[in-house]
């Protein structure tokens, strides 16, 4: 069966099971807030939906990234499924990608053992010149002791060995040791090196190379970069420790080609009472090249896709419009996040959330907004204590809507059990068969009653801060 | 730094460490078995020789597959360690080896979905035909499943999808799986298939691929056969579960050269009363070519190479003699094993004692014997209550002594927690920086502890069971 067939099976059967719901119930203005979350958590958990739908996205149209046929047959998949499912104003807004391509990538450890080394190259690197590099490597732990290598780094292969501290909450310790991914060749590359290593960020590995964005200084020349596992990181650094000469060579076949054409796939459920009061919740439909980004963001996709879907199945349609947007190029550009701001950011909207920690057991919530905006959320999270995703903090809401918080929306995330998220994170085993089916319905409850609660809620949820620009 | 001179480097310093023990006190012959083996543990707890050398085995040395450079090197590198040890007789028994060597591997999923396929062969495979296979794959749970395919099988590529059951203990869930990575080939080419792909045998994946031996029947034709990850095997099962067609192109470059010439590494510290009287420690010094063998069984090799380095710093020579014998070809062929039987089995051999069950912390042995042997060790292994490693059992002995228990030989190995060691058996991740320091000294302890206990007791162990031979 081809992808087409299976899709079009795929649709009619959403479509046999949309059909019911098509034509909501009225719903009292006055509707109580309180009753509606307890039914909906257990509308969403009694639909394997996303669960399936996640199959199809992963097992079947496979890594989606940006420039990729991959990512153009999920954008057409998401915009048949939602149609299919009858959400209103079903589109998709174009967007210009940047379209980098991988190439054939090898290298070779050549001291203090000779044996092939497993590179997988940081997307956006640019390759390496014809014959490769092949030259010695030096090392620091952290991007603090790089200065510190001063002229060893000239000509060399700097190996950029940054462990996530193992003691820190898995997000926290991303955070610490990502500079070491996202800035470190053109820290390098200031000092004359020819290229980077970058280990592996994770904390359990089993020769697993972990990818992911680099960003080049425009003011410093453009050397090659990639991840090496955690194992051959620590072998270099075990033979750097005792002074034995290290030397790799590296080939890296990378190419950044002319933008491509993808698309933000957007959909609504009007609002019955303040339609144009918009509560967004969102994911990224792209994923890296390597995996079939189960959880990044796969899982995301399809709980975004069901909220107005449980809402429909149970006969509401809440005061406010709810609407669903699929950004692209989440991870190599923003490019979805900054076109959807640049088209709809003067738009109302009361809160934007995003679903992109991974596909664990829910928690709670990440509120980037005011004293009074966590507060409100902490309110209207309150019913979620049934299924333990009521804990609410302040902290980040999500890549694809920074744009939007920081132009002063208020902003949220699902939080989840990240405790092995980054065991998979940017990674070939980012796949389906890892993804709990009982967690994924519990994200579907989660949002859908937050959803819920947002858009119905009489008051409105208090804004967020506005942002210093300067740091765009 | 060369490997060569590090080598040297290395020798002189195990040399100058081992000068002082060079000359043992003499111990007398009422010397109570109560004392030493708490002095013993604190002993060997307060060396690093073992982890260092396993450094050097792992990073310098490599995988060492029989008929390799690397095997090669890892015997002159033991038999220099042994001697500069000064341990007595030290020599290598000439063993000729299988030569398989993997050549290029290539696979492509054709149909759920087109994209590269992970392989890694299974040791021994033969390779495809030029061009490669290409064939519809049917799949099974089981090897008992599989006559169930019947004509289904014909032609086709039969895939393995037999997990390790995850309730099992290590070992058993193991034990459970193994025969669809042995026998399936043979079994699946009785029914006319071209090849097979085997689910890695392992609970925990990042697409980790798991190598390991099969067994052609010689009365059947002999096909290509692959290890692939639990990832794809479980896709694959997805899409035939559903009715949907899978199709696999199969490309191995396996081939089978001429014997390899290698050998059994030998080394004793002679008893000083009943120097005829043999307690034998070993391990495996081959290990498979991916990874670089740090639990299989790098750790052991270290373990039982220290074993008299202990005894000497406490200037300890046992009644019995002590013999390390440091196998070849455990992991596919044997041939190691059954030549020292033929070349040594005759020897009186008190007890024979493997050290290849990865380098978790020790917890006990498992002994294969008679019941008094099983009530003899549970006595003599009571003060390693101290240690945790007191917990005796009737089991398997290891592999390379398989050839002496069988003919009546008490056999004992020592019990790890193994709760990780299938993370990376047989797999590119078996590697140095996965092996607690502590752990491994802890196994050093346990090791010469009751190596002491069964080499010094007056009264000798009593024996094992000769089994039936027809199953040789």
């Amino acid at each position: 069966m081809s992808n087409a067939v299976s899709l079009l099976a795929w649709t009619s059967l959403l479509r046999a099971v949309a059909t019911p719901s098509t034509t909501p119930a009225s719903v009292p203005a006055s509707a109580p807030v309180g009753q509606p979350p307890a039914q909906l958590v257990g509308a969403a958990l009694s639909t394997d939906r996303p669960y399936q739908r996640l199959r199809h996205l992963t097992d079947h149209i496979g890594p989606r990234l940006a420039g990729s046929v991959g990512l153009e047959t999920a954008v057409k998949w998401a915009l048949a499924e939602l149609a299919a499912d009858h959400l209103e104003s079903v589109r998709a807004d174009p967007v210009a990608v940047p379209h980098w391509v991988r190439g054939e990538e090898r290298a070779r450890l050549l001291q203090p053992m000779a044996r092939p080394l497993p590179v997988l190259g940081l997307g956006g690197t640019i390759g390496t010149p014809p014959g490769g590099i092949t030259a010695p490597v030096v090392g620091v732990r952290s991007m603090a002791e790089l200065p510190a290598l001063g002229d060893r780094a000239r000509g060399a292969i700097v190996l950029f060995n940054c462990a996530m501290p193992p003691e820190l909450p898995p997000f926290d310790a991303y955070d610490k040791a990502y500079d070491c991914r996202s800035d470190s060749a053109s820290a390098a590359a200031k000092l004359g090196a020819q290229a980077v290593l970058v280990r592996s960020l994770t904390t359990r590995s089993l020769q697993t190379l972990h990818t992911g964005t680099l960003w080049y200084d425009d003011k410093v020349k453009q050397i090659p970069a990639t991840s090496v596992t955690i194992e051959d990181a620590e072998l270099i650094q075990r033979a750097l420790d005792r002074g034995e000469p290290v030397r790799v060579q590296l080939e890296l076949g990378a190419r950044r080609l002319p933008d491509a054409r993808s698309a933000n796939v957007i959909a609504e459920w009007r609002g019955r009472e303040r339609p144009d009061e918009i509560v967004l919740i969102g994911a990224h439909l792209d994923s890296w090249d390597v995996g079939t980004g189960a959880q990044d963001n796969g899982s995301g996709v399809v709980v975004a896709m069901e909220v107005v879907g449980v809402l429909q199945r149970q006969g509401l349609r809440p005061r406010r419009t709810v609407r669903v947007v699929l950004f692209t190029n989440e991870e190599n550009g923003m490019k979805g996040a900054y076109d959807y701001f640049k088209q709809h950011g003067a738009e109302h909207h009361v809160a934007v959330i995003e679903i992109d920690r991974g596909a664990g057991r829910p928690t709670g919530w990440s509120v980037d907004g005011s004293p009074g905006t966590l507060a409100r959320v902490q309110e209207l999270a309150g019913p979620l204590l049934s299924i333990g995703a009521d804990r609410v903090e302040a902290g980040f809401a999500g890549v694809d809507v920074i744009p939007l918080t920081r132009a002063g929306v208020a902003g949220l995330e699902l939080e989840a059990d990240a405790s092995h998220y980054f065991d998979v994170h940017h990674c070939a085993a980012d796949t389906f068969e890892k993804v709990d089916r009982r967690d994924l319905a519990l994200q579907t409850a989660a949002a859908t009653a937050l959803v819920w609660q947002l858009a119905e809620s009489v008051d409105p949820l208090p804004p967020g801060v506005r942002k210093k620009t300067d740091q765009e």
